[in-house]
């Protein structure tokens, strides 16, 4: 039986570690750490969201500030609110809470955020330094799964790791830590030919794709490290992208879903808010 | 016996598809394209490099400005430069001939550089965009690979690709620009534990490590497509990473050192520099 990754624990060391960081930052240079989050429309898992991100900022000492627009601000509003955080200097972090009303324009709202306000590791200046090791904000997602694997002590170094799925927000970030950290990579998704017998090689298995219980006990290697990046609703409850039940048998560690990867995103978030804050 | 893939033949097809674009551009519009190239120093090689590039741009219709700074150069001295040519309308791409003499702070001659005149795909923020699969200039050498694959029409979708060799300017492009085919990537390095077994599953193989025919016949797969990067100077011969006498015999294609990616990084400038002059 698997080692039960504990991402709530993680999580939790995490954050009281940040909150002690910066009362310390804070004190030492008399400047503040500030998140500005901004929701627009009535999405309800929107408003859950930035109630939670506004909890986590007062628990590790950041000043938030939430901006809430209602679902019919027009494009040109957005676009308004989102440049005056960007010029307000007491606003050290910009996070814009997706997705917005159908009828703006995300891609033109999210480009107005500079890398140096950008929590969410988004902007193509802070993906691009990613690729290159370069210090940067990361993507809150794969940044979690990395967190993870260094609280657990697991060295990457010459291992196997295998990434389903490749988009820009999880796979494709994923792919370059995984590079960086000096794993051999290899990147799977929905083209992918013989997936099983790729996954079957890998020494971790991560994998982010949204369907339910894909990855089955016959796509594992015995004592591989499973990491599973999806949150399905399936029947009213929660499933990743990893037949939890049997995978386990075969894992030697794996995330749960809830539990796993899903408490450190807004960890992560947390540690970003803070590193774009002091790299004034 | 593969067949040999024609670097020299392709580069010039494309360069003589960039004149016509070129000169149809320049009529339609009334704007110019135009190449600012910096030299440093003494270093041999790098002035050739240069010349070559100024034949390049006379002949497919690129205007090109070459400045010729002595061994000496400060780094304000460089800095003034490159920010003038930033600064100078005329001006729509801009590159500078690494390496610089080592009293010099590339980096941070490099960061002057803003991403729509960055001919080389050398930028963070250019970067970025190649990774989320954005339309942007792309580093010459990768870009000059999936040319190279797309003239002899070769479909990635869904062929498991092998890159051997994580640098920033070849490896970690190349991958990206894989993964954004549709290709399934796997990325090995110095670290990676069991390369001749992984080299093996590929369907490409694409080496760029800097080491004279490092790849041997075992660790090729029958009909595979190979792709050598590396350019050693060895006993006054150029060779490649791939030991091509061999390997040339299992593999279905396969580029020749020299005449095979090398002669394609000249013509990918050209074509980056006809993008970011586009672009603007």
């Amino acid at each position: 039986m698997a080692t039960i990754i504990d991402g709530k624990a993680v999580s939790l060391a995490i954050k009281d570690q940040l909150k002690k960081d910066i009362a310390e930052y804070k004190t030492s240079t008399g400047k503040d750490i500030s998140l500005a989050v901004v929701l627009i429309g009535d999405d309800p898992a929107s408003k859950v969201y930035v109630n939670n991100k506004a909890t986590a900022c007062e628990y590790v000492g950041i000043t938030s500030y939430t901006y809430r627009l209602p679902q019919e601000t027009t494009q040109e509003q957005a676009e308004d609110l989102v440049s005056s955080l960007v010029n307000d200097e007491k606003i050290t972090g910009i996070l814009v809470q997706l997705p917005f009303p159908k009828h703006l324009d995300e891609n033109k709202i999210l480009k107005l955020i500079p890398a140096n306000k950008d929590v969410d590791g988004f902007s193509d200046e802070n993906i691009g330094k990613l690729l290159q090791g370069k210090k940067t904000v990361v993507s809150c997602t794969p940044f979690g799964v990395m967190e993870l694997l260094k609280h657990y002590n697991y060295d990457l170094t010459g291992k196997n790791a295998v990434v389903i799925g490749r988009s820009n927000i999880v796979g494709k970030p994923m792919t370059a830590l995984l590079i960086n950290a000096n794993a051999t990579v290899t990147v799977c998704h929905s083209k992918t030919k013989n997936l099983a017998e790729i996954a079957r090689t890998a020494d971790v298995l991560i994998v982010a794709i949204g369907r339910p219980k894909f990855v089955t006990e016959d796509m594992v290697k015995d004592g591989a490290v499973v990491i599973d990046v999806g949150i399905n609703r399936v029947d009213g409850k929660l499933v990743g992208d990893v037949d939890f039940d049997t995978v386990s048998k075969k894992a030697s560690m794996i995330t749960p879903v809830p539990g796993g990867v899903g408490p450190m995103t807004i960890a992560m978030l947390m540690k970003n808010t803070f590193i774009a804050g002091t790299e004034r």
